[in-house]
C-alpha cells in the first residue's frame, strides 16, 4: 500500500488544483509525495511546509521546489502563464498578516492569477484604508486578511461593493491567541455579504476567488 | 433624537440594499422603521421577525408586510422585476434547514435573483446529491445548508466547480447543539474554496452570492 | 438574620452609590429593600429588573419606583440636580443596543450626570459615525455600545482622543450569540487604550464614567 | 511502595489486554515496568511513547522493545498468532492521519488481528473511497480514522452496514486544531450507528474493535 | 418541490432503517412525512417528538402513530415480529437517564431486537451495578446510559468483556449542564475499548447496536 | 422493572444519606420514589425540585413533604434531633445567593446538624465581612457562597483558618453566566487551601462538611 | 521598591505557611526571596519550580535547598518534627499522577503531616482499590489525585465516610487533555460531598486537609 | 510596496502615539520598521518583543533602542521630559505578575508619565493592600494588575474613588491558564465601575490612563 493518493482529476472537477498540506506530514511522506509527482511530470503546491520540515527533506527535492519560508509554501514545476492580472486584491490589516495574505498570492499564482497586495492599511488609521478605496473597488475580488479584532473586514465590506473574502488570522493575544475573535468577527459582521475562510488560511481564500472568478463566464476567456 | 438612522446609500455602495435585523428589536422600533420606510417609498427587508413579535407590530405595519412565518421574514414594497435566474442553486441537507434555505431565497428574490432550491439532498443518502450534480453543476453560484455534521460541504465543494457558499445550520443536538459543529466543519473542510457565513445566516449567505454574481461583469448585463 | 445589608457608605468610598442587582432576586427580597430604603430616606438605583418580576412588586413598591421598561432599570427617590452636561457621550451602533446605552444613562441621570446619546452609528454606514466625529470629540468620555462584531470600537477608538469605555452586548446570533464575540473585538482592539466593561453592562459603564470624571479635578468644581 | 500495579487480570475480565499509556510517564517509570514484565515473561503493549522519551529508556529496554516512531508503539514479548483476519479494515482519510491508523494495527495485531489498511481515501476526491466500496464492505468492523472536517465517517457510515468506529484526529489547524472539529462531526453525524472513540486514539478503536469481534460468538472459534 | 425525500433503500445499505429526528421540523412537515409513508406502507420511526408538537400533528397523523411521551418517540406501522432477544442490555446509571435508555430500547424494538433494561444501578452505590455483572456479561452488547460525570462507563468497561457502547445524558447541573461531562468522561475513559454515542442520542446507541450484532455472522441466522 | 433503586445503605458507608436530586426527574418518577419511601419508613431529603413540578406530585406526596420553593427543596420524615450546633457558618456573599447558602442549611438541618447563616457580606463592602470575622473564626467549617466574581473566596480563605468550602453561584450575566467564573475563580484562589464544589451545589457542600466533621473524632460523639 | 512581600503570618492567620509559586516567577526573583528568607531564619516551601528555572537559580540558593525534581517542589530550612500520622491517605489513579500525589505529600511533610501514599489504584482495574479499602478508610482524610475521566473520586467517595478532597490531573489526551475532564468530573460527581481543588494542585489539597485536620478539636492536641 | 505604514498622526489624533508589537513579526520586518523611524527621526515604543528576537536584530537596530527583557519592551529615541508625575499608580498583586506592571510603566514613561509601582499587594495577604490604600487614593488612576482568580481587582474598586484600570495577567495553572479566570472576574466584579484590558496587556491599560487623564482639562495643561 503507498501512503497517498494524490487526486490529479481535482482541477477538471472543481477547477482548481489539488495541493498538499504538509503540517502534519513527516518529511518522508513528502519526499515521496515530490518523487511521485515529479514522476508524473504533474507541479504541485506545498502549503504549511515550516522551514525546519523543508530542511529535513531529500536534497533532490529541496532543490526541485521553489520554496518560501515566511509562507511556508513550496512549488514544484515552476508558475504557469498569468491568465488574469487585476482581478483579485488582497488587503492586509497589519504587518503581521503578511505571511497569510502571501499564501493566498502565491496560491493565486499557482493557478495563473497576479492578485495586487495592499499591505497594513488597518483600521486604528482609518485613513490608510479610505486613501486606497478607489484601487480595492477596481477589482472583483477582494481578500481581507487581519487578526486581532478583524474590525477591517466590517469596515471593507460595508464601503465596497466586491466579493469579499475574510481571512481570520492568529495574530494577537489574550483573547485574541489562536484567532477566533478574528474569526468570530467576520463571522458576525454587520456589513453583510462577507465570505468567510480558516483561520491562517490564505489557501482557501486563494480557491475560493478562484472558485468566484470562474463563476463570471467573461472571466473564463 | 430618533432611535434609528437607515443607511439608504448601501446599495450603491455595496451592492446589496440595508436590511433589519428584528430579534433583538422592540416591536414599537419596528413600527417606527416601517412607518420611515413607508414615508420615503423605499422597499425594505426585515429579517428573524418571530411569529410572536410579527403579531404584537401595529396593524398598517402587518397590512404592509409580505410575511412568511417559517423564514421569519418580512418585505415591504413587494419584489422587484426578476433580473436573474438559475444562477444560484440553494441545496439543503435537510427538511429541518429549509426555513434557512429560504430565508436565502426570499433575500435574493428581494434582490431580483430567482434562486433554484433543492431540498433534503443530505450526505447520510449520498445518491440523493448525485442525481442532483448536473443539475447542480449549471448554476454559478451554490449556497449549501446543513446542520449536524455539515458534511455536505466537503461532498458538495469535493464535486463541483463553483462559488460554494456554506450556511452552517443550529439543527441538531448534543455536540452539535447551536450550530458550532456544522460551521467548524465548513471552516475546516478538506474540499477547499469553501466561503462560509454565520450559522443560520441565509440573509448573509444570498447577498455573498449577489456581490459573487456582480463580481462578474457579464452578470450584470 | 435580615437577607441584605445595603452599602451605604460605598459612595463616600468610591464615588457612585450603592445600587441593586435584580435579576437573581426574588420579588419579596426586592420588596424588602425598597422599604428598608424608604424607611432610610435613601435614593436607590435598580437594574436588570424585568418587567414580569416589577409587576410582581408590592403595589407601595411599585408606585415609589420611577421605572423604565426597556433598561429594566428603577429608581427610587427621584433624580438630583445635575451636576454634570456635555461631558459624557453614549455612541450607539444599533437600534437593538439602545436599552443597553439608556441604562447607562439612567445610570449616570441618578449620579447628576447629563449624557448625550447618538444612536444608530454603526460601521456597515460608516458615514453617520464620521458625521458625528467633532460633536463625539467634545466630550471628555465616550461610552461605545456595539454588539454583534463590535468594529465601532476600534473605529471610533483610533479617531477620538477621549477616553473611551466599550461595552459589549449580546445583540446578534451564530458565533455573536451572547455578546463574546463583540466583547473580545473590544479587548483585542488594535486601536489602543480602549476601556472595556462586562456584556451589556450599561450601568458598570457609566459608573467608570463617573470615576473617570472624578479623575479630573476640575471635574468636581 | 511500587509506582505501579499492572492489571493482568484484565484480558480475563475485558478480553484486551493491560497496556501503558506512557505520554505522562517518566522514563524511569517506564524501565521499571518493563524489568517487571520482563521479569514475569509478560507480553506488553505501550502507547504514546515518543521518540525523545524512547531514546532516554536503559539499553536492556530499548533492546527488548520493538518499537515503531511514527505511531508511538513499543511492544514488548513479539506479535502472537494471528488468530483472525480480514475482518477489520482501517480507512484512512489522509496521509497525515497514518499515525494513528496504524497505532490501531499495531494494537490489533498485538491481539492476534491482521487488519486491512486503506490510506488517503478522503472525501475531497470521493471517487478514491466509492473504488474501494466493495473491499470495505466485506469486513466486520470498520475503523474510519479521520481530522480535520471528519466528514468521511458519515459519508462512509450512509454506505455501509457494518460496525463503523469513527477516530477522529488532531490533523488540522485553526478551527480543527486539536480535533475537536472532527470529534464532533463524527458523534453529530447523520447517518446512524457510528461509534467513537478519544481524538487520535487509535489504540481504543482496536480495542472498540476486538469488544465487537468478540460480541460474535462465531468470531471466538 | 417537495420538501423531503426519504432514504427508503437505507436497511438495505446499512442495515438500519430511515428515520425522522422530529425537533427542528415543523408539525406541518411532520404530518406531510406521515401520510407520505403511509401511502407507500412504510413503518418509520419518528424521534425527538416532543409531547407539544406532537399534539399539534393532524388527527389521523395522531390516529396513525404509537406516541410514547417520555422517550419522544413514535412509532408509524407497528413493530416487527422480533428477531433477536438477550442480545443487547440498557444499563442506566440514574432514573433521570431512563428517557434516554428508553428511547435505545424502542430503536431496537422497532427492527425487532428485544433488550433487557437495567435501571438505577450508578456508581454512587456500587454494589447495585456489582450485583448485576453477572447478568449483563451474558449479553453481547451492552448499551450504558449514564449523565452527571459518567463514571459508570469507566467502572463497566473495566468488569465486561462484552462491546459497550456509552450513551452520556445531558442530567446533571453546572458543569455537567448539558452532558458534555459525562461525554468527555466516556471518551477519556482509562477502560479502554469504550465506543461513545453523541449526547442523549439512545438512538444512535440501538444502531451501533445493530451494526455490532450485524457484524457477528452467527448473529444474522 | 422497577424506575429506581434507593441506596438506603449510604449513611453506613459514607455517613450522609441517599438524597433525591429532581430536576431531570418526572413528577411519577418523584412519586413513586416518595411513596417507596414512606412505606418503608425512610426519611428523605429531595433537591433541585421546583415549584412547577411540585405542584405536579400527587396530593399524598405534597402532603408529607415539607417543602420549602426558594431553596427547591423536600423533606420527607421531618427532622431529627440536632447533633451538633456552632460547627459550621455559611457565609454568603449576595442577598441573590441566599437560595443556595439555605439549601446547604436544609441539608445539614437533615443531617442534625444546625448552622449559622450570614447573608450579604459581599467583599464590595469589605467592612461587612471584617465586621464579622470573629464570629467565623469560632466555627470549625466555612460554607462560602458567592456568585459574579467570587472574589469572597479568596478574601476568607486568606482570613481564617477553618476549612472552607466554596459553593460558588449561577449569580450573575456576561462573563459570569452560569456561575464558571465564580467557580474557577474559587479553585484558582491565591488563598491556598479552599476545597470547591459544583455550581450551585449547596447541597453537595452540606456533605463535604459533614465529611469535614466526621473527619474530627472528636466530632463524633 | 522591592519586587515581593512575603506574608509570614500566615500561618498564625490561616494555619498553613506561606509558600511560593514559581513557574511565573524569574529565577532572580527566586534567587532574591530565598535570600531574604534565609536571613530572617525562615523556612519555605517553593511549588512548580521547574528542573531547567532550579539549574539557573545562584549556586548558594541551590545548595540551600532540598529540590525534588518529579514533583517540582523545593523546601528551604528542613522538616518539621511530624505532628501527625496517619490521617491523612493519598489514594493515586495512575502511575502517571504520582508527582502531583507527591507534591501533595511533600507540603503535607513541609508542615509536620506525614501521609500514606496508594499508588495505582485505578478504576480500570478496580479490584486493587477495593482491596485498599479497609486501609483507605482508617484515615480522617483522603486525597484521590487522578486524570483522564476521574471516575476514581465518584467510585472513591461513594464507598468511604472520610473526608474526600479530589485533585484531577492534566493526565491524558485529546478531550482529556488540560485536565479539564477529570476536573469537571470531581465536580459533577454522583458520589456527594466531595472537595476539589484546581488541576494539578496537589500542594492546595494538602493545605485543604491541613484545614480540615485543624478543624477537628481533637486533632491539634 | 513596504510591508508597513506607520501611523504618525496617531498621537494627534487619540492623544497615544503608535507603537510596534512585535510577536508576530519577523526579525526583518522590526528591523525595517526601526530603520524607516530613525530615518524620519521618530521615536517609537515597541511591545512584545521577546529576548531570543531582540537578539535576532541587526546590530544597529539592537545598538539603537532601550531594551528591557522582562517586559519584552524597546524604546527608540529615549524617553521624554515628564509630563505629569503621581497621578498614576500600578498595583500589583504577586511577584509573577511584574513584568505586565512595568510594561505599563515604561509605557507611560514613553508618553512622559510617571507611575508609582506597588508590588506584591496580594489579596492572600489582605494587609498588604490596606496598609497602601492612602497612598493608592492619593492618585488620579489606578492600574492593577492581577492574574489567577483576580480577587484584588474587585476588592481595591471597593476601597477607592479612582479610576480603576483591570490589567488581567496569564499568571496561573489550570483553570487559571491563559488569564481568562481573571480577566473574567475583572469584568463580572461586583464593585461597580472597573475599567478591563485585555490579558497581559499593560501597554494598552497604560494608554487607557493617558485617555483618562487627557479628559481632565486641568491635566493638559
Amino acid at each position: 500500500m503507498t501512503e497517498f493518493r494524490l487526486d490529479w482529476q481535482r482541477a477538471g472537477r472543481t477547477g482548481t488544483s489539488e495541493a498538499v498540506l504538509c503540517d502534519a506530514k513527516s518529511a518522508a511522506q513528502i519526499d515521496a509525495i515530490i518523487t511521485h509527482a515529479t514522476e508524473l511530470g504533474q507541479r504541485l503546491l506545498l502549503t504549511r511546509l515550516g522551514a525546519r520540515k523543508f530542511s529535513r527533506l531529500s536534497v533532490p527535492a529541496r532543490e526541485a521546489l521553489d520554496y518560501d519560508a515566511p509562507t511556508r509554501t513550496a512549488i514544484l514545476g515552476g508558475l504557469p502563464e498569468p491568465r488574469g492580472t487585476g482581478r483579485v486584491v488582497i488587503v492586509c490589516g497589519g504587518t503581521s498578516d503578511l505571511p497569510v495574505a502571501r499564501e493566498a498570492a502565491r496560491t493565486l499564482a499557482f493557478e495563473g492569477e497576479v492578485a495586487t497586495l495592499l499591505a497594513d492599511v488597518g483600521v486604528a488609521g482609518l485613513w490608510r484604508l479610505i486613501e486606497r478605496l478607489d484601487d480595492i473597488r477596481s477589482h472583483r475580488v477582494v481578500i481581507a486578511v487581519a487578526g486581532m479584532e478583524g474590525a477591517l473586514f466590517s469596515v471593507l465590506a460595508g464601503l465596497v461593493p466586491c466579493a469579499v473574502i475574510a481571512v481570520p488570522t492568529s495574530v494577537g493575544y489574550g483573547v485574541a491567541e489562536g484567532g477566533r475573535t478574528a474569526l468570530h468577527a467576520a463571522l458576525a459582521s454587520c456589513a453583510s455579504g462577507l465570505a468567510v475562510v480558516n483561520i491562517d488560511n490564505g489557501f482557501g481564500a486563494a480557491h475560493a476567488a478562484l472558485r468566484i472568478l470562474g463563476a463570471a463566464p467573461s472571466a473564463a476567456t
